[in-house]
């Protein structure tokens, strides 16, 4: 049986103990750790698990899922992902790998940062379609998101923005000569997301959201240390919030007055904030 | 401290080693049992958490907050949520009255059906807003959801519905006269849900969604009997997915062949099922 285990978002506690007791049983388990990671290393999940963990990149899990696979129709195998196995990333891939060679899949869910973004207050029946938010380059923009926060915008829903993580990334030249050496991991912190967004608009010009927007920036949603920043857009382009991982969402017109009271309390200017809640949102009740 | 404990969505084991500590160390206990069930009974959270649980009804939450709450600023107290505290249903105005009466709060998140329904193997980012369906009446058929859905719709985005559920509610006569009698509880199945859906569009017309229209039914989501049905609205009216909790996503037209690939396994009938993504999606790969 190959068992996808969700560990949720911030430290080796946040396993359910359903999946601890898969964990400690299984034949082999690999750490899935190129697209999210935990607050705490691989080390510390061994001496919690009391067992080795293999650690997967995305070398292994694209190319070499037959290695993570073998065997899997007489042992159990545990891959574990950071969050929720079918959420932010997905591993349907895997599964359907594994269910054309004859091998049973089971998936262990958990807290994934889709869900977890309700820990600002803000309610998840108001979120539209989620986006993605890659490191700019000075010659690669993209900016196929703001398409879609734009049709979130339409319609008056709050956009969840999912941080780009560099782990494991060659430098181009490197890559060009055939090289494996790794640059250092890089975590896009909700500044610097602020700062892209506003840099798109000034390009675009369509007018979805602007300096004034208000949005809240989420830094390691979960964790003791989670912490939590409400303010226009350019507020956010100068906040600090510390360590990764970093998140942020852009206000839809749609709100309710408790979502307005719960993200208050974050406000990092709340004169600022409520002098833009008005504007956009009318008088305070 | 006020904890906010998520269970996560099937069973006792569900709960996060983090959570679990919690419970098994708080001076009181509270489930919250009115907007979601775990498919498990109390007896069996007890005997699993080694200590009494009080069930905390909608009318213990809504109005007896402070009953909850007493003695928080000194010692703990959990509320315990079925999926997470954040999540479907939220109780920000818990947390808002604790902050009020200057009582602290930690949140444990946990799997919630908006992101656990990524056990469909549709992706996440293609999912718009989430609506809710209630049990309709002979004289109370409330559609706004059909507005809703008619918005993610118009953007080609998946819809999650959530399906109602009735636990200790009155009759009409009942609480008219003050009786504190409780009918059976009722648990909205998928097949009610698309016949309710169908009704709507016939009576609106707006052709946002259709008897053809495809749609996967779930029931059980994360559980060990959990169980998909993939097929047409008019295909899920006759389909019986078993004891709850059901949900529902109606598909959007936004899909990757990857999407289809994974539902495609739990089609109520294949030939069906790859006619109708063809007239939709166009020819498969």
């Amino acid at each position: 049986m190959l068992y996808l285990v969700g560990l949720g978002l911030a430290d080796e506690t946040d396993i359910t103990v359903k999946g601890l007791e898969i964990v400690k049983k299984a034949e082999r388990v690999y750490l899935e750790a190129y697209t999210s990671i935990l607050l705490v290393d691989k080390e510390k999940l061994e001496a919690f698990y009391g067992r080795p963990v293999i650690v997967a990149d995305r070398e292994l899990v694209e190319s070499g899922s037959d290695e993570i696979l073998e065997g899997a129709d007489k042992v159990d195998v545990a891959f574990l992902v950071v969050g929720d196995p079918f959420g932010a990333t997905t591993h349907t891939d895997l599964v359907l790998r594994a269910r054309e060679i004859g091998i049973q899949t089971k998936t262990v869910p958990n807290a994934s940062i889709m869900s977890g973004i309700g820990c600002t207050g803000l309610q998840l029946y108001n979120f539209g379609q989620t986006v993605s938010m890659v490191f700019f380059t000075e010659t690669w923009k993209p900016s196929s998101f703001y398409d879609r926060i734009k049709e979130n915008v339409q319609i008056g829903l709050h956009t969840l923005v999912l941080l780009d993580i560099k782990v494991k990334e060659q430098s181009l030249e490197d890559m060009a000569r055939g090289r494996k050496v790794f640059q250092p991991p890089r975590y896009m912190t909700v500044a610097q997301c602020a700062s892209q967004m506003l840099e798109v608009e000034e390009e675009r010009k369509e007018g979805v959201y602007g300096p004034d927007s208000l949005a809240v920036g989420c830094a390691r949603v979960g964790a003791a240390d989670q912490k939590l920043a409400a303010g226009t857009l350019k507020e956010l382009t100068e906040v600090d919030l510390g360590r990764p991982l970093h998140s942020l969402v852009l206000l839809g017109k749609r709100t309710h007055d408790l979502e307005r009271d719960y993200i208050r309390e974050f406000a990092v200017d709340q004169a600022s904030f409520d002098a833009n809640w008005k504007k956009t949102y009318g008088e305070t009740s």
